[in-house]
């Protein structure tokens, strides 16, 4: 059968699987499309034939519409990926065919082949898997960059991370942990205490069933010097509040904008209603700081994103960071991976495998799985 | 003369000179009075005697009434002192009498003795004048917690420093350069440019006959790491408009609404009009941070505050960081010493010292002097 397909491949025109946002709305706006041909390559561009890709909050909110930084659509998303090199354009000189890298790119990475700069790609360590790889570039450099760069994190200080169960917070616990002791405070559904708790942090927060920020308060009366803000809307007030004198909280999401599949205009209204404003005045009377991060909006600062991806590989070997895949989905099951994702079920990364689902996998599953009528149309 | 005047001391009972600020406004609401007794010792407070007094823009901003961290009038005000213990207070272990100490205290401190508690003290090192000792803590508290907590310099970054040649400014300037390869850019006149350029500012610019934005953009077209702002107003805008990605403001004063003795509406307006503010959104999509620094704010975070003094006299024991007094005035002077920053002539720290004017010295000095009749008939 591999023989058969090699001699296939050798007569048509080479093809390749891709997924594509065909319009903002719900999960069955990503479709699965085969492109012919070959991506091109520009000078100074690789040829990446992916194995893994990242799925992440920023790809949710522009299904929806609600993230500026894509293209409109017909557009293929994906900003992280891992994958082999198959070509080298014009002038690269520091990598070969063959190298193994993971690649942090603006957009178009869900795709069997991408063709991307160079500079936007890095050698992946020995022993690293492909699924490891493509969960390490957007939230490993998040959390890297908003923990050391702009929250300046020094022994002996507290953290708060929303969202502890997700990439960013699972990467932010384990990043916390390579200083000496920082309290962590993670929310999180109970049933992923025992997770996060071992990943990294202190105090482990069920956000559904108490007020986190009592629950900080009763821990820790003077407050923290940190919080991750992924939420928004009235949330970054609440983290404000909850800082030290020289605290800083970085908010770099909305995620209080996700309440399901489509757009939800009261969200968007309430969001905006509450969004956290603050004059310089307030600042300076209450001594705290306040950053917005974005990787999104950081693609031209490759020299900053490339400092931050070396030490994260140096800790990476060092054994200090352990990327958590939490499930893998083939590109016909993306409408699943995002449901995961979107009804916060996951513990860690949800990839996207490039590669088809085989027969008699996709049969044994099908009890298991959690597909509604809107994606089982989808694969069809 | 001097037994004379011993005799007379353990005759009398004891009396203290101290500036007591009577009311808000001009250079005149400043008295030196004489108060009889001594300062009441609480447990764990030392008492000292104090060599010389440090003066800070929020003392002229006190005197104004814009200052809400200074108890209202009659009050002395004062932050920073140097002086000698000549008391302890029940259960102060770490200092002896005779200690020569710097002080960092809410207020109070312009009297020629103080009580204070022992851990607003700290040692001065050897070699050190009281001059010296009583240009340091402010000035160079600040500008350390706001370069290097707030701001996180590193090597090769770039830095906007305001009003270089004063207090805080020419501090920062001195501590950018214990970092490998910072870009200084330094606002101040031109006549002080030689100076500050000394002093450790790469690129001095003079904000009155040039566009300060205009110049930093041609020098560093991708713009700056970190904004030092003591300005506020419409300034605080153009700071964070000039920050590159990952970059910081850090708004610390509101020296544009001192625009002469008296508060002025007007000023006061226009900033009230122009005063920064901003969204979490909006810091998102520009993956920037701003925040506020007040020391007088910082006074209960004591362990904060000495960790940068321990850090701070290290440095100085190293001679990498040299206060520069630019002028001493006695307490009957403080007019004069008020008007010399109010008229940003200084470079570097004005000093206030308790000991009475010299007769001598002081028919000498008349015809240099650059009194009012306001400050004259404060004098007489």
């Amino acid at each position: 059968a591999a023989r058969a397909k090699e001699l296939q491949q050798q007569q048509d025109p080479p093809t390749y699987r891709c997924l594509v946002l065909t319009g903002h709305g719900g999960y069955d706006k990503v479709k699965l499309q085969v492109k012919k041909g070959l991506p091109a390559l520009a000078k100074g561009d690789v040829l990446v034939r992916v194995k893994a890709c990242g799925l992440n909050f920023a790809d949710l909110m522009a299904r929806q519409g609600l993230y500026d930084r894509l293209p409109p659509p017909p557009v293929t998303p994906g900003m992280e990926c891992s994958g082999v090199l198959e070509a080298l354009g014009e002038g690269v000189q520091e990598r070969r065919v063959g190298d193994k890298v993971l690649v942090l790119h603006r957009c178009g990475l869900w795709q069997e082949l991408v063709a991307v700069p160079a500079n936007h790609t890095f050698l992946m360590p020995e022993g690293m898997s492909f699924e490891e790889a493509a969960a390490i570039p957007v939230n490993y450099i998040s959390a890297y960059m908003m923990l050391f760069d702009f929250g300046n994190l020094r022994p002996h200080q507290s953290v708060l991370v929303h969202m502890a169960a997700g990439g960013v917070g699972i990467a932010a616990a384990q990043l916390c942990k390579t200083v000496e002791d920082v309290t962590v405070f993670g929310t999180a559904s109970a049933s992923k205490h025992e997770v996060i708790s071992q990943g990294g942090v202190t105090h482990a927060i069920d956000y559904r069933s108490r007020d986190y920020v009592e629950e900080v308060r009763k821990l820790s009366p003077k407050g923290v010097d940190i919080v991750l803000d992924p939420l928004g809307g009235s949330d970054t007030q609440k983290a404000f509040n909850l800082l030290k004198p020289m605290g800083r909280v970085i908010t770099y999401g909305a995620a209080n904008l996700l309440t399901g599949p489509k757009k939800n205009l009261l969200a968007m209204a309430k969001m905006w209603y509450n969004q956290f404003s603050i004059s310089a005045l307030s600042l300076m009377q209450s001594t705290k700081g306040v950053c917005g991060f974005h990787l999104g909006y950081l693609d031209v600062e490759s020299e900053l994103v490339s400092s931050a991806m070396s030490k994260l590989l140096e800790l990476y070997g060092q054994g200090k960071i352990e990327p958590r895949v939490d499930s893998t989905y083939h590109f016909e099951q993306v409408g699943d991976a995002m449901r995961r994702m979107q009804e916060r079920r996951n513990i860690g990364k949800v990839i996207l495998l490039p590669e088809p689902k085989k027969e008699e996998e996709a049969k044994k599953e099908e009890p298991k799985s959690e597909k509604t009528e809107e994606t089982k149309k989808e694969e069809n």
